[in-house]
């Protein structure tokens, strides 16, 4: 499964049932310090070992994919990514200890959630009318 | 508490401690059919019986709340508002039983999943620094 395929739907919505989408975001006054986007880039890096990797498989520019794990980094206590100085192309990344726990406890958080409410989801979507096929 | 009391984080972020927010869309394709911006609206009518008021209370347009409840209405299988006509301020609005129903739903899943993941919230919350008081 790629790492958004939750996060952005893409195709026409026709026929397509209604789904609960269920986004989280920890937020520290008005800064968001960990959301769906920075969540998607820990798990794309630590799939790909490489921000640039990552940033690609995600349709995202190298700067941007920066700049959100830089944020994400200065957000937590400890760094979430680590890079290596490489050569061309860059070097590595992977996830730290503490990425590995944001990105672990967030997709647990998301799978209990849902789990926890799934009658009521049913009957929430179930409010919805269905659109022509 | 204001209807968008847990949406709109206003004040500064100095001093403040982590907080999860959680949204909830659901989504047909590439639609929103109910969101926090339709609940909240719907929270508002009930309080407030008129459209009107219910926009003034969350700082909203009359127009923009009346194309949310608009599309809200033609997303379900039964509509959620039902307005009377009215003279000078329009007449009243109320929710339906189909309104009444959406919006308890959706509250509940909010109060279950937090409550379901309490102990991953907590952990998840502990990885972020505390900014400057």
């Amino acid at each position: 499964m790629p790492a958004d395929a939750s996060s952005t739907p893409k195709r026409a919505s026709r026929g397509q049932p209604p789904a609960l989408r269920l986004r989280m975001r920890v937020v520290v006054g008005d800064t968001i310090a960990i959301g769906p986007g920075k969540v998607d880039l820990l798990e794309a890096i630590q799939a790909e070992r490489s921000i640039t990797a990552a940033a690609k498989s995600l349709g995202m520019s190298y700067r941007r994919a920066w700049l959100l794990v830089d944020e994400l980094n200065r957000a937590l206590k400890a760094p979430a990514v680590e890079t290596a100085a490489g050569g061309s192309g860059g070097g590595g990344a992977a996830l730290t200890p503490a990425g590995e726990r944001v990105l672990a406890l967030y997709r647990e958080i998301e799978a209990k959630a849902q789990a926890a409410c799934r009658d009521e989801i049913r009957q929430l979507l179930g409010t919805v009318a269905k659109p022509a096929p």
